[in-house]
């Protein structure tokens, strides 16, 4: 029944649809391992949603139209009257849906971590993907949520970030701010539109200072002051604040030529300060206040988040979130502020595989390669690959009676560290060519391999 | 920033896209992480594919149409010019696409695995899934590949589906058969039409034997034998064969009143027997020869298995494969044997769901639950869950000051198995009330409690 070898049809790789080798996987699996290892200890539970979502629950909380991709019958039939499904292009939309619709089922504080793949319907543009990993934690209570979660989002994150494979020499920095320390400034002013300065603000980085400065003082001509006392130089004097513990983040809020007297803004300086202060035990220069993070976001209203590359800055933001007031408004009628961060697994992994940042001398998941001499030693072969397994290990039987030579340079090609000699009882470490005879039902890999994973 | 409340829009289940609470997930979470750690054991790596493919390339094969969800851009440009991109229905397309655009990447035998999403656009019905993961393992080589895999498959089954939770009281039986022995037989009778007649043969167990002798002798009205000894009887006989042992196979058909003299089907017969003899190790009724066993997929060639409930039949098999002579040929121009078996894994969990079968009293990921005596102790809090972290143990912190019984409470309710109290350095286990002086950095969940993860 072999196909007719004129009809090939020769695939090509698709545009924004990231797929890796084995030896890749190996790696991204380690990284998904390791993920939900932190997000499990701090008691996050995992959930998955379907990888679609009714178009009209996408659209609830207004026009996102542009980056859907809805799926359709291939054969519909006319009398269809299914709604229109889409998949899902976060895991904040679905997260929403889930807790509306679940509601009298979860215990709250409800923890939930979550690593989907989500897909965006852009053009096809260089390192732009379509489809990609997320890995996001959110806290969502009723009514109201202690601030101890939004010091918990950044202690997870670095013990993440700092714990991925390949990850070992990368300067990393979260920056944090709170969204109440400038809406207070400007609701205190009387601003008529306080998303649109945040959103200049929120460029900084981007276009550079003289750029934002001139943009701000068009932006809060509204409040017809003095030419030295201007609002702009404020917002400024407040976005250029960096400061790693409270006691500097007050003092340097002191030094401003004004004084916060206005009670949102007040209570965001408390928070911000609060988290700095939980947040101490992490190393020098892993966390620092920002007041210059705003976030893109209009539903962020406290804390804010992003992670940067201290000597990438050009990356933009590794994970990103902050607290929102609202999750699932747009679903049920309960008030259900939570706190939340996103990393961009996918982006993230590629920039470092693609930086060769990652071993990837393991092609397969093996510990030990089970050598077979000859036929005749298939039994004693088969026996010890089960024992061995009994106790944990991983064993790739070698498929085929050959010459002993070829059965070594396989496990070599594969990278697996070890070769079990079952007409011996030896095992031989591929690494230091050390060979000794060992019993398979209590045998472990030795401390001489660094690679070989202990189950 | 809240939402307008009057603008709610009630999310709805979708039909055939399965969603489970958190408690419902973990299960889910450790069914994938044992089936993981078997493939693993054997030596088989990772890889994923993207969720769509290529139309052509799903189309390759014939016309499958039928069950395809293509996906568009909401906001699809006029010129657009990419290719049609549709949902994968199965894993052994994307395979045969993945080997042959990285076939000078692999080693092998490439032994993989793949544990997907899959999705099917099927008219929704009662218990009918349009998105489900399938749990895949195969084995593709170049030009031959060693009969050693095809006994590979059901050991490495049997120890999956044996060990997964909620299975321990399901009694399951693993079929194999060779095609190439009903083939054989048909060809050495010059039968026009093979592949219908096994399909007859198929639907044995779900029409019962007259129907299938009936259909049977009408579609062996070729051979114009004579009335006792028509071929309808020797399939029969065949169909009927079960046996454990190559022995027992052996004398059975040696029983039949026709001898197997043709190449292919005695090449069947030995080659059933060697698969049969590598899984003596496994319980007795495990695994057994059923010659009945057809599989509906024509690209099979040699071993095939089923597995079944054996006490509920209507459920039809819990998972299936095959040996195959070419996986690749529509995409290259090699000869890639392989063989595989593929469990359906969302069915199979919500069956047992369906039926209560698991433990669905832990509702978080947490060994611990730190309490929160008073806000004095959170630094003491804090530092505990710490240290118990970095000794692998998971924590949740109590979010809140309140009455220690309401902290209490909230761990039963989560199925937290210990609490930790900060301030007197004590850990309570709470199935057996049971309160001791701890380490943080020492203690280990005990083994009075089953379900404590020790990580």
């Amino acid at each position: 029944m072999s196909q007719d070898k004129k009809s090939i049809y020769k695939p090509r790789a698709i545009t924004g649809f990231p797929e890796w080798l084995p030896e890749e996987r190996l790696v991204e699996q380690q990284w998904f391992d390791h993920i939900r290892r932190v997000f499990e200890s701090y008691g996050f539970c995992s959930i998955e949603t379907p990888s679609v979502e009714e178009l009209d629950v996408l659209r609830a909380k207004g026009e996102v139209d542009k980056e859907i991709y809805v799926i359709e019958r291939l054969h519909k039939e006319d009398g269809d009257k299914d709604a229109r499904l889409a998949l899902h292009f976060d895991q904040t939309v679905p997260l929403a849906r889930y807790v509306a619709q679940r509601f009298n089922d979860l215990i709250f504080p409800f923890k939930r971590y979550q690593m989907q793949r989500v897909w965006r319907g852009e053009r096809p543009q260089a390192g732009r993907f379509r489809e990609f990993y997320q890995c996001d934690i959110d806290v969502i209570n009723v009514d109201a949520l202690p601030l101890h979660f939004d010091a918990e989002m950044p202690a997870i994150i670095w013990e993440v970030l700092s714990g991925l494979p390949g990850m070992e020499n990368e300067k990393i920095q979260l920056r944090i701010s709170n969204r109440k320390i400038l809406t207070g400034f400007l609701e205190d002013w009387g601003a008529p539109d306080i998303p649109a300065i945040l959103r200049i603000l929120d460029k900084l980085e981007k276009v550079g200072e003289g750029q934002t400065f001139s943009d701000l003082s068009k932006a809060c001509s509204f409040t017809n002051w003095g030419e030295d006392w201007t609002a702009a130089n404020i917002l400024m004097g407040l976005a250029k604040i960096k400061a790693s513990t409270s006691e500097n983040l007050r003092s340097q809020i002191a030094e401003l030529k004004t004084r916060p007297g206005q009670p949102t803004c007040l209570e965001g300086i408390e928070e911000l300060c609060s988290v700095l202060d939980q947040l101490s035990h992490l190393p020098e220069g892993a966390v620092v206040a920002d007041l210059s993070i705003v976030r893109g976001l209009d539903y962020y209203t406290g804390t804010v988040y992003e992670t940067v590359f201290v000597d990438d800055p050009t990356y933009g933001s590794i994970c990103s979130g902050g607290r929102y007031d609202d999750l699932a408004g747009s679903y049920i009628s309960k008030n259900l502020p939570g706190v939340g961060i996103s990393i961009g697994f996918s982006r993230l992994f590629a920039k470092l595989l693609s930086e060769g940042k990652f071993d990837l001398s393991r092609k397969s998941t093996a510990d030990v390669l089970m050598l077979l001499p000859g036929e005749e030693h298939a039994e004693a072969a088969a026996d010890a690959a089960r024992k061995l397994r009994e106790s944990g290990r991983k064993v790739e039987m070698y498929h085929k009676a050959q010459k002993i030579q070829k059965q070594f340079a396989y496990a070599e090609k594969k990278g697996i560290p070890y070769v079990w000699l079952p007409d011996l009882g030896e095992v031989k470490c591929m690494a230091t060519r050390e060979q000794v005879k060992a019993d398979p039902t209590t045998w472990k890999p030795g401390k001489e391999d660094k690679n070989a994973a202990v189950a």
